[in-house]
């Protein structure tokens, strides 16, 4: 295994203080010269301090490092959460040597609780201390909340011979429904790009991975996602078409981090990829897509492993676009479920029993009405994302 | 206790073999004279073939019977299915010697299986023979899924000296979401009304009782709201201003079940009323209450008796209608959590833990922002919601 790094780029992770065990809870992500950045946050109208400073700080175009705690969501902390969000910045800012301003930070944890500031404050220097070019396990692992694993991913690409490289760092296994922007998800890039381009590759890709996956329907007041590319690779990729390769790279990134949070996804047994084809429009099929994904029914049936289609074109018929009542073909996998919204039988029901044991799967809903078309990624809802939400705080 | 009885109705219910229990699982409501008729339904694009049927029966204005089955839903099973409609209400139309087309039927229970109509059939001379004016309660039971106690709620007015009664019946514990004309619910009156005044009260009633509120977010195929008046009580309302105390009791009646239900909502420990003031407008407030009363983390939060106010405004904030982040105030009962968005500290979170140990009890969230004002019924999400959904079939 090739080790995780990006040319000019530091990572690292600790234990500050802020989980109550002895797990990392304080993630640090360093650039050695300015690297241009973009991000997209949550479209929940209750935002947390670090989310509304780093949206302030991202106009400037240019970034640093990173600052990402667990443990603590700093978010409905009033007029101190902020300024905690600004003292945590200046912490490492002065540390590292570099404007306060090219320092971005992110909270993920409770919401409400003051947010302990001395702690980041005493880490810092050890923070610092212990950046190092394969830092990056040690800070997807600092960011991690009710996740199980850490989620990371690394891919290389080449530009007229020379290789350039993307490391993606997620974290989120619960609160991640459509419509936002991840939970917290960071990538360096190690080519040069102006910031428009950037932003404009970071938001299409957003649009088509990360906002494209639902585990419970709740939406974060933290969500981000930052990409921060250094030029260090001597790679410089100034416009669109110049741009396809690393593009595609980046869909395949955040794709790969959107399936192992998904994976990850709390009390997860299944992911399950909802494809709705024959829509109207894309959007209408996107609509039913997240529907379906989102509907309690159909995930408690999913974890039963239970092929109750019937849950699938209620929670289709409910969504709220105009569907053929009486032509809704449903497939798990390649076994046809429904033809012409009917049932197929029992031989139908029991090769779809075999699907549904295994751990990735995909439901086809296909309407025969258009050319539309959507895909969500989704999970099962079992007995233990109950019992893990129940317990969250206590 | 009052016998629960309606002028000219009678009611009863039994176990035809529909399920595989030895649990009721048909029942008939039959009005001696013609009952005029009005009705609410699923506003799912998917309706289940009793639904088709009885959309284009109560058109004709008048009802003299309803049997409903519960173990299956006959929805999506094409023309057959929809043949099986017509077959259970000619069955009972000419034992009871009434036209077919004054028969209304029901169905509720797994999607997609074939009715077994030959059970209904067959069950349906027994079912004639014990309709009784005291039936209600056994028909109440029929008509049950995973419901663990029946809904009934009998209530008696007065017009000039001269009584009249009301009985309502309604069944759900799952599938249950607003947006809907409930699961099944039906209401018999002995007062003389014209349809379209009957029509439009229960409308109006519903959509303020049974359409707020919320178990699971799934709405189901085969909702279906009737209401059956006589005449028999020698009470006649013919006009709008006459009808103020007939809907002031149905309101009540209709709130009655509402409430019935969500206590017996699949898995439930906690019935939670969410009230949203303060809003831009009422349909602003409702949009919040509903997404609120919908959002997992809340729900499990409230099956974990744990004052995660977070969750509650991060839910206020994804409902997509305005808030102002910084003005929020929540309350629990009448413990304050948050004040401007900001959390009360521990001696609010130590008297809402006792809130919360409560079986009922209100969530006040006030937006701090203008007149409108909703509230929903909801309740909390327990690892039993889970076990009761991923075993419903097997």
């Amino acid at each position: 295994m090739t080790t995780i790094a990006c040319k000019g780029f530091k990572a690292t992770g600790l234990h500050s203080g802020l989980k109550e065990n002895r797990d990392k809870d304080l993630g640090l992500i360093y650039s050695e010269t300015p690297a241009t950045v973009a991000g997209v946050f949550t479209q929940n109208k209750i935002k947390a301090a670090p989310v509304l400073l780093d949206q302030e700080r991202i106009a400037g175009g240019m970034a640093r490092a990173v600052i990402v705690n667990s443990g603590n969501a700093n978010c409905c902390n009033g007029n101190q959460g902020y300024r905690h969000a600004l003292e945590t910045t200046a912490a490492v800012a002065q540390l590292l040597g570099v404007p306060e301003k090219e320092v971005l930070v992110s909270s993920t944890g409770v919401i409400g609780q003051k947010l302990p500031i001395d702690k980041i404050t005493a880490a810092a220097p050890d923070l610092v201390k212990t950046l190092k070019t394969d830092g990056f396990l040690d800070f997807a692992q600092a960011i991690m909340t009710t996740d199980t694993v850490p989620k990371i991913q690394h891919l290389q690409g080449q530009e007229n011979g020379r290789p350039y490289h993307l490391v993606g760092i997620a974290k989120g296994s619960g609160m991640i429904a459509p419509n936002m922007a991840t939970m917290l998800c960071y990538i360096c890039s190690d080519v040069s790009m102006p910031q428009s381009l950037l932003q404009k590759l970071l938001s299409t890709t957003v649009d088509a991975t990360l906002n494209r996956i639902c585990i419970d329907g709740d939406t974060s007041t933290n969500d981000t996602t930052l990409l921060l590319s250094n030029g260090c690779s001597g790679v410089t990729l100034d416009r669109m078409d110049q741009a396809a390769g690393f593009q595609n790279l980046l869909e395949q990134l955040l794709g790969s981090l959107a399936k192992q949070l998904v994976k990850d996804g709390e009390g997860t047994t299944k992911s399950v990829e909802i494809i709705v084809a024959g829509a109207s429009s894309d959007l209408d099929a996107r609509t039913i897509a997240d529907t379906v994904a989102r509907s309690p029914l159909v995930k408690t049936a999913l974890f039963g492993m239970d092929a109750n289609w019937g849950r699938i074109i209620a929670a289709a018929g409910r969504a709220g676009v105009p569907v053929d009542p009486d032509h809704i073909d449903i497939y798990f996998n390649q076994v046809q479920m429904t033809r012409n919204s009917m049932g197929c039988g029992e031989n139908a029901e029991s090769q779809a029993s075999q699907v549904l044991r295994e751990p990735e799967f995909s439901i086809t809903i296909d309407l025969n009405m258009g050319p539309g078309r959507a895909s969500v990624l989704t999970c099962d809802f079992s007995v233990e994302y109950v019992k893990i939400n129940a317990d969250y705080r206590s």
